[in-house]
This record gives C-alpha cells, sequence and structure tokens, in this order.
C-alpha cells in the first residue's frame, strides 16, 4: 500500500490506494483547515504535491495553472498506488491565539454596563473558615463541625472528593479551612476543601462559541480582572461551515459525538494554554455562551429539530450543569452557567451581547443589535420590547468561503485604497504584517473603494472594458488581483464578491423587516450595535457604501466587538448579570424570517450595491 | 524463576524465589479466602503442596502431621527454586449467594414497623407524563414544554444524559413520557425520560455492608416485593479480618483504594447477579447500611481518625451522592441514600437495625438492642432516649479465628448434642448436609452441651482427666473431634474455645455497663433484640448457659435475623423511614467503653462460662 508523508514534520501514514488524503492526514494527527468539510468549496486546504501523484478531482476553484504546479486541495484527492509526499501549507494550529485579543474588546463597552465591585458572585465561591478541633465526647464528625462553622442557613451537602480531603485538610492547619461551594436557594454544595485560606485565589473562563472561532477568557474572579485571553478556530469547521452544514452532519450519532469532542476539545486546549501560561491551576467557573446550535453540540444533543419544522430546540435554558458533565476540563464539580437562547437561531450569544448594550435598559427610545457572524443575529426594541431575528449571512466576513479570505488576525489586509484610474491597491495589514489575505473588514473596504471608483458596478460586476492590471478574467469570471506587479496570486473574485453581497444584504434586510415589525424606521434608531469578530476594524462610511449599514449619523454606531464573550464574562463573575440574562431571553419575542414572506423580496432588493432603493442611502 | 501452578485450573505465575506465594495466587487471579490478611493466625487460607515445595513459617496453628501431608497456610508460604503445584482447598467463590437468603429476615420483624403503601417514596421516582407537541411560534423548546406539563411547584433541573434522550422521546409516542427523577426541598432533577408509560417499573437495591458478609436486596419499589437478596463475603477480608485491621491496611491510600474498590467489587457483582438473574436493566434506587469504618471505606475517605483520638470519623451523616460518585454499578445519576452512624463504632447498621425494633417507639419501658457482628454494637433505651456502645466480639461467631469455623450456611453444624458418658457429638447440619464446619449457633450449641455434660470447666478446658475417643490433647491444647471414627479431621479446640468465650463475653459486659449507666438491671428490659447473621439459628438456653445472653423469660428475646438489611430495605421504599432513621441517629448518646473503666473488669468477670458471678445466671 502506498505511503503518504506529510510535510513539514515527516509524518508517515500507510494508505489504502484510493483512500481520502484528508482523511490520511486526520489519521496522521495533521490539522489540516478544511472549512467547508471536504465539500472542495472554500479553497482553504491548499496543499502541494512535493513528490509522487495523487488524483485530484478539481471543482472548478483551483486555476489549472496552479495544479501544475504541484498545488491541489487535500479535501478532493485520493490516493494514488504511488508513494508521496505532501506538503501541508496551512494548519489550524497556525495562528492559533495571535490573531484576536478579546481583552481588547472591554474597552469598546459602556462602562457603566460592567459588573461592580458589588456585584462579585461567582457561581462557585470560596469561604475561609476557622473550624474547632475535633474533641473526645463531642459527638462530631469532621463534617459536623464544618457545618457548624458554616453559617449559612442552608442544607449542606458534600462532594465524595471534598469529604475524602475534609479529614486532613482540616487537621494540617488547626482547623484553617477554605472551602468551595456552590448554592441553590435552599442548600449549599462544598465540592473542595483546602488547608490555610486561599480564598483569594478564585478563577474562572468565559467561553464564547462561535461557529467559527471559539474565544475563551481567563478571569480573576476576586478582582474581576482578565488574566489572558485566546481565540481559536472552532474545530467543528472541518465537518461544516455554518450551522446547518454542522445540523446535517450531526444526524449520524456517531458525527454527533464527534462535534462535541471537537468543541472541547477546541475550548480545553485554550483554557489548558491560557492557565498554564498564567500558572494558575484550579479554575473553579465557567460562563459559556454560544447559538442555539453550538450549544445541542456542546451537550451532545441532537440538533436537527432546530431545522425540522416547526423549528423546536430541545432546549433554550439550560440548567447548571458541571463541568465534568459538559466535558469542560475545569474542576471537576464545578457548576457552569450556559447563556439562554431564545430562538432555533438567536442564541445565547445574542442574549450575552445585549448586556453590553443599552437595549435592556433604555424606556424610551429604542436601539438595534446586529451581530455579525457566520449567523447574523439581530436584536430590536429596548426594556419594554425586544424582538430577535436570525438570518444567514454565512462565513464571508470571517474569511469563509473567500478564496484569499482569512480571519482579522495579523498580515489580514483590513483597509484597500484603489486608485481611480488605473485601479491599483494601496492596502493596510494588522499588524504592518506582509499581506496574507484579506479579512472581513477589509473586503468591505475594497468592494466600496472598487464600487465608488467605478471599478464594480451594481451588481458586483468589474469594470471589463477598462484596462487595469489588477482586472483579470479567466473564463467567465473577473478577478481583482493586489499585486499584479508581484509574484503573489492575491486576489478576490466576483464569485469572492457575491458572497459579500450575499451576507451585507441578508443583514441590511433582516434589519429592515424588523423595523417594519414595528413600523419604525432606521431614522428611529438611537444606538446601533454592532458585533462580531471583525466589528473593530470596520469602516461606517464603507459599510455604508457598500449598503450593510443603514445611512445614519455615525455617532449612533457603537462597536461592541465580540460582545458574547464580554456577557460571558459578565455573566461569569456576577450573578446580577447571570439573573438580568435570564430575564432578557425571556423579555425577546423571536421573529422566524423564513415564515416572512417579505423577507426574500426584501432580501432580493438588497443584493445590489447599495441597494436597489438608493434613496435608502442617501444623505438626510 | 519458579513457576507456580494453581489447582484447581492449572494456572501458572512465575514468580522470585523467596516471594509470598498468597501474592503470587493473587496475581494469577485466584480468590483465596484469607480473612486474617496474611498473619497466619485464622487457618482459613490451607493449601495443599501437590509437588514442589515452598519454605512454610508455621506459627503453631497448623500440626505437624499435616504440613508432612502437604498442607500449609498459603499466607505463611515463600517460592523456593523449585516448580511447584498447589492446590487451592477453600476459595471466596465457593459458596457465594447460597449461605443465606435474607428475604426470610423480613418475617422475624413486627410487621406494624414495615412501611405501608402510603410510605412508598423512593428517593428516584417515576412519573408519566403527557406533553403537548411542539407548535410553530410557541416560543418553547422540548424542555420548555416537558417543565409546563410537571405540575411541582418546584425548580427543575435536567442532568446531561436526560436531556440528550428527550428530543427523540418527546416525539416517539406522541409526547407520552414517563420522567425519571429525584427531588430536593425546592428543586426536582430529573436523570431520565423514556417514551410511554414505564412508571410501573422502578428497582432498587437494599445493601448492608457488613465487615465479614454483604447482603444485597433486589426490591420492586412500585410493590414493596423484595425479589431476591444475596449475601456474600466482603472481598475486604482478604486485607483484614475486623474493621481495626481494615483502619490499619487503609493507612496506605493505595490500600484505601483497594479496599474501596473490593467492597463496590462484592456489591456490584451481587447487584449484577440479581439483576441478572431477574431480568432487571434499570435499577434507580440504592440504600445502604453500614457500619461508620465501611462507610468511610466505601466512599474511600481515609478511616484513620476513627482509632486516633479523640477518635472522629470525617462524617456520621452522609449527604445523597450519586451512584457514579460512589461507584454502585446502578443508574449513574441516582441519589444513593446511606444510612446515618452515631459514632466511631455505631454505625449505620444500628441506625437501620433500630428501625425494625419497637425501641423507637416505646415510652414506658425500656428495651435492648444487640447486634452481633464482628463488632458487636448495643442500643438501650426508648423513644425518650437511646445510649448506644460498640464492642469487639471478633469474628468468632461468624466462623472467623476459628478452625473449623464457617458461615451459617449448608454444611455448616449448627447444633450439636454431647453424650455425657463418653462425650460422643450428634450434629445438625444446615440443609441436612454433609458437615462441612461449624457456624456461630453451632459453636454456642457444643460450647453450652460440653459445660453442661461436665466435659469442659468454666475455663473452657476441656476435661483430659475422662477418657473419650473425642478428647485428643495435641501438645498443650485439647481438642474435642466430632468424628473420631471417621477419617474426618473436624474439631474444636481450646484455642477455638477461648476465641468464641472472649467474643460472649465482650458483649455480655457492655450490655451491663449500658444498664449500669441508666441504673436499671436486666429484668428491666421489656425486650431484648439480638441481630446478627447468625441470629436466627440460636438456641436462647445454650446462649443464657454460655453467659452470652442474660437469664430472662424467653419471650422478652427477639431475633430479628440481619435488621441492618431490612431497615435498609425499608429507607430504601419510604421517605418517612428515612427521616425517622435521622431522626434516630441524633437521638443515640454514643458511649465510648474504651474510656469506661470499669469495662475491663467486666470484661474479664464475663471471662468464664457463664460468668465469675454464677448468681447473675440464676434462675429468677
Amino acid at each position: 500500500m502506498p505511503k503518504i508523508t506529510f510535510l513539514p514534520g515527516r509524518i508517515t501514514q500507510i494508505v489504502e490506494e484510493g483512500s481520502d488524503i484528508l482523511e490520511a492526514a486526520k489519521l496522521a494527527g495533521m490539522s489540516v483547515e478544511a472549512p467547508c468539510g471536504g465539500r472542495g468549496i472554500c479553497g482553504k486546504c491548499l496543499v502541494k504535491i512535493e513528490s509522487g501523484k495523487v488524483d485530484f478531482d478539481n471543482s472548478g476553484i483551483i486555476p489549472e495553472g496552479i495544479i501544475e504546479d504541484g498545488y491541489v486541495l487535500i479535501c478532493r484527492s485520493k490516493a494514488t498506488s504511488e508513494d508521496t509526499e505532501i506538503q501541508i501549507l496551512s494548519s489550524l494550529d497556525d495562528e492559533a491565539g495571535s490573531f484576536s485579543d478579546a481583552k481588547e474588546d472591554i474597552f469598546n463597552i459602556d462602562k457603566t454596563l460592567l459588573p461592580i465591585d458589588a456585584d462579585f458572585m461567582p457561581l462557585v465561591n470560596k469561604l475561609f473558615l476557622k473550624v474547632s478541633q475535633p474533641e473526645a465526647g463531642d459527638g462530631l464528625s469532621d463534617l459536623d463541625r464544618l457545618r457548624k462553622a458554616i453559617d449559612f442557613k442552608k442544607e449542606i451537602d458534600i462532594s465524595v472528593g471534598a469529604l475524602r480531603k475534609l479529614p486532613e485538610m482540616l487537621r494540617e492547619h488547626g482547623g484553617d479551612i477554605t472551602i468551595t461551594y456552590h448554592s441553590k436557594c435552599d442548600s449549599v454544595k462544598i465540592i473542595d476543601v483546602e488547608s490555610s485560606d486561599t480564598s483569594s485565589e478564585n478563577y474562572g473562563v468565559a467561553i464564547d462559541i462561535g461557529t467559527t472561532t471559539v474565544a475563551v477568557q481567563l478571569v480573576n474572579l476576586v478582582s474581576g480582572h482578565i488574566i489572558a485571553s485566546k481565540t481559536d478556530y472552532n474545530q467543528q469547521i472541518e465537518c461544516g461551515l455554518d450551522v446547518i452544514s454542522r445540523i446535517n452532519y450531526a444526524t449520524k450519532p456517531s458525527n454527533l459525538e464527534e462535534l462535541r469532542q471537537k468543541v472541547l476539545l477546541t475550548i480545553n486546549k485554550s483554557i489548558a494554554e491560557l492557565s498554564e501560561g498564567a500558572g494558575i491551576t484550579h479554575i473553579l467557573n465557567a460562563s459559556i455562551a454560544g447559538n442555539t446550535t453550538m450549544v445541542h453540540l456542546l451537550l451532545g444533543i441532537a440538533p436537527e429539530h432546530i431545522r425540522l419544522e416547526p423549528y423546536t430546540p430541545a432546549v433554550y435554558n439550560v440548567p447548571n450543569l458541571s463541568a465534568s458533565e459538559i466535558g469542560i476540563s475545569i474542576f471537576a464539580d464545578s457548576e457552569c452557567f450556559i447563556a439562554p437562547s431564545v430562538g432555533s437561531y438567536v442564541g445565547g450569544d445574542i442574549t450575552s451581547g445585549l448586556l453590553c448594550t443599552n437595549i435592556p435598559n433604555q424606556t424610551e427610545q429604542i436601539s438595534l443589535l446586529i451581530d455579525i457572524g457566520t449567523n447574523g443575529e439581530l436584536i430590536l426594541g429596548n426594556a419594554d420590547f425586544m424582538i430577535g431575528c436570525a438570518c444567514s449571512a454565512g462565513p464571508a466576513f470571517e474569511g469563509g468561503g473567500i478564496q484569499y479570505g482569512m480571519r482579522a488576525s495579523h498580515g489580514a489586509i483590513e483597509r484597500v485604497e484603489v486608485d481611480p484610474v488605473n485601479a491599483s491597491a494601496t492596502v493596510y495589514t494588522i499588524g504592518n504584517d506582509v499581506p496574507k489575505g484579506i479579512c472581513g473588514s477589509g473586503m468591505i473596504s475594497l468592494i466600496a473603494e472598487l464600487f465608488s471608483k467605478g471599478w464594480i458596478d451594481a451588481a458586483g460586476k468589474l469594470d471589463r472594458t477598462r484596462k487595469s492590471p489588477n482586472i483579470e478574467v479567466v473564463g467567465r469570471v473577473a478577478r481583482y488581483k493586489f499585486f499584479p506587479d508581484s509574484n503573489s496570486e492575491m486576489y478576490i473574485d466576483e464569485t469572492d464578491i457575491d458572497n459579500i453581497i450575499r451576507a451585507k444584504a441578508a443583514i441590511f434586510s433582516a434589519c429592515r423587516i424588523m423595523l417594519q415589525k414595528v413600523h419604525m424606521d432606521f431614522d428611529s434608531l438611537s444606538k446601533v450595535y454592532i458585533a462580531g469578530g471583525f466589528g473593530r476594524y470596520i469602516d461606517i462610511d464603507n459599510a455604508v457604501t457598500i449598503g450593510l449599514l443603514p445611512k445614519l449619523p455615525k455617532d449612533r454606531f457603537v462597536f461592541i466587538g465580540n460582545s458574547s464573550i464580554i456577557g460571558a464574562y459578565m455573566t461569569l463573575i456576577s450573578q446580577k448579570h447571570r439573573e438580568k440574562e435570564i430575564e432578557i431571553s425571556k423579555t425577546i419575542t423571536y421573529i422566524d424570517l423564513s415564515t416572512e414572506l417579505e423577507y426574500m423580496d426584501q432580501y432580493m432588493a438588497a443584493l445590489f450595491i447599495p441597494h436597489t432603493d438608493v434613496e435608502l442611502f442617501k444623505d438626510m
């Protein structure tokens, strides 16, 4: 049987002739980025055949010239009888943790929304106690004496683990002991005991599970400080790019388990790296936010009814579960908080995000929250009412489905200036790095520039009539090359542009439907909160130019970044915020856009730059 | 290195010269009965060397003649350089499950004490519900609809396992669903969901963990019927014969874990056999009774402080723990009840046993409960007060430490008549089987007969002056042979008799101390409840003759058998009985006999048949 050697690393795998090379790479333990789940449409899993030969089934995404140079998509390649050496070009591990520092997000939020010291009350707390020493004839066991020392007026339970440590801990420092516990209405459960006073050490993790990325913050729960944070790809993307493809993939029980394990691996790897980096071993709290499907997959609950009529998920408001039940690698008996969902596609990420806005507090005016992710989620309202809906924006703004798309990390083109005369590009990258690809804000900037400089039309087609070294036509599709004079192939083509237009149309038309529901227009909005991993870099003028955002005075827009993780941070440290979030989830009325006949018309009308109704984007 | 072959089965083990053969047998997976933990004092681990040679260190218990025939104690044997074949004569598996049917015990109990139908309320219950089908736009998840269908006025939690099954179960039979749940004061936790009505299937196990034996009953919790029961050796006896030797053994953490695993293995094997026999797969409840040390070992809690001043156990009243936390092989998320202890040596077995007596109910008179096990436990009192103590009786009455002692199972001699003229024996065995050994009631009968027929004196020494084929003197120790004319070696010697006298002295003197505490005498007792695995077969006259029991009218004695398992049965099915048992545990005042100076004097005085003060046993 042929042997495949993966570079770098020279890891070998013996395979059968005709077998999938992506599978072989997984077997060999290589982490290959294949966001579209092997359907050959995202182009992310490009590899180079260094020697030998594979069978490659080109679905059209790879130009023939590149194939001649040895480049193929690993997900469309099968082993031949020849031994083969394959260079893996991108891997999920490459940029892990470096591309987004969620810690910065917090600075975009209205400070009055954050928990103050008085609110600090994690789910799992510590308490330092002095327990009396055993005395002959007192008739008290160690646990009885501990119970006596705690003056909660509640039933006191204890885990087997804590009970096992109790005799030694109680005697080590003369009865000085720190208990770790969580409370219910009428009971307290002790889950750990340590000798001496460790009550100043309580750490937790806030976790945001996005369809594409997973963010984790390590938090000091005594001071409220974020110690470190990390964002990584959700390893589930190997099994499908968006929630619908994940739900489809999960139909088979073993696939559901695979998805569960993949997101746990992503989360636990980040937790391990963060805690190792900070030298912290005992993490006692976790607060998790994610969309409805992500929560189902995390818990191993079949998500199929989310997409089958009448679209009923198994659970919106998950009761607190222990870390070991979920599989999160923190202290096993810890209880974890999971942000409540509202509808099939309006999840805990948005109820969490709402904590970062004034929407649930304002009484007179109304505001809008737009969370732009693979799944776009919107909330419109104020303290009196909230309506929410979701639309499928696709992963374009996060770099998915775009030939040279990438996440907003170092080396990503985030802003482009296009010359009106010859279409040449001036690019600005995150970290002033060598350009590696283009991120969401870069795409918005580029399309706005190309449109306003007249290089693309309202339908997103490049101008083929004017000569420019930057514009190249391959078959029936034109592309815009960033660096025509260099040996860089980097481009955006009309298919990419189309994906971006679809994404912005989905979001903009959803906004309009929501406003129509309450008989209002954009101008009635006091604030438009924009959330999402890419949100910080976005240029409002550009976003308005392409028709993603409505034309409103600039000061009405508030970028709140990854508000889901910030909400998770707040619910991690504050009982008040957990209660508020649950209250919010009960207030929101979920609108199912798939049952709104008007939505498809609005969407079609928005598939132009900026819109078929240009009046909408006129200066007011 | 030499090879040891164990027979029957011809299982081989390569060992180093000089290594322990008992260890080698364990390595080979042989289950050898070595109750004294390898100290060479119980004589239970006799094996026969069929070929080859071992180094045998005789501590005196084995007569030289037997050693010449190839018999040695495996626990005192070490490998030589020779290959050896060893016949294992007794193994723990031999009689497993057959020797005691705890089901019968229940017929000895005052029927008014047993739970009536109205009391039936296990810890884990089932409820059949009709849940509405999902409707578009109702804004309810599967869990929300389930919560709506349950009209408990409590917070409703659910396990991850139940949540995973929920979507399918809710849809399988149009919303007909049975939930399995347990309740706290203000919350209910659903731990399983099944489609259709399974509420009539709720099974549980009552478990009594004795130092020597473990009894398990499989119970139908809807009807209250005991389906099957099984008693087996506690596999911990390989590590020590009584609680003190177990506590000593557990000092090393790995030994503590070994003890935990051994009792779990014993329990889980019985549960597996009972449920397999009855064709029942889903066991939802467990109620466990055991002495304080047994509970610590079951939970893996270091028991050392039970025997170190000031004798403070880690826990008396264990909060409910899940089956998986404990390691009991029933439904993992089930909550289990563990009977509360009172003192270091008055445990949940006795609080459980008290449910089988009228002591906690009677208001005028007082009664005494004597639980005769390896550890003798006593309770004296009534509804107004109870005092309890424990004494170390040793395992003699259960067959331990007696050369030909055995448990009260088929083939055990349970009654003996001794001829006054020639001392010849007429024996009666359980099941009229071929005599295999002698059980507790047989020893009491034999010693009473030998004493009343004049063949032993008050100090327990056999009469060497009169000729009898049954009496043989070996070295300085005389022995009584049951069958001098046959080739059976079976005997009881003066060392055995001494062990029995010590056991009865410990119990009788503890009774006297207790009565002195409340300034009463035996005649004030309205009832004397006698509990213990051997209790059913005991003859009162014989027990009085040897000075184990006080001389009282026969109708004051009530034999309640293994009352610990019956109490566990009651608390398994009834909330009222669980509450009553906890109440009882709080009422009892624990007396530590080791701090009672008078006790040693009383004990010494009782080391005669029947007692140094023969007035005590005169007819009243």
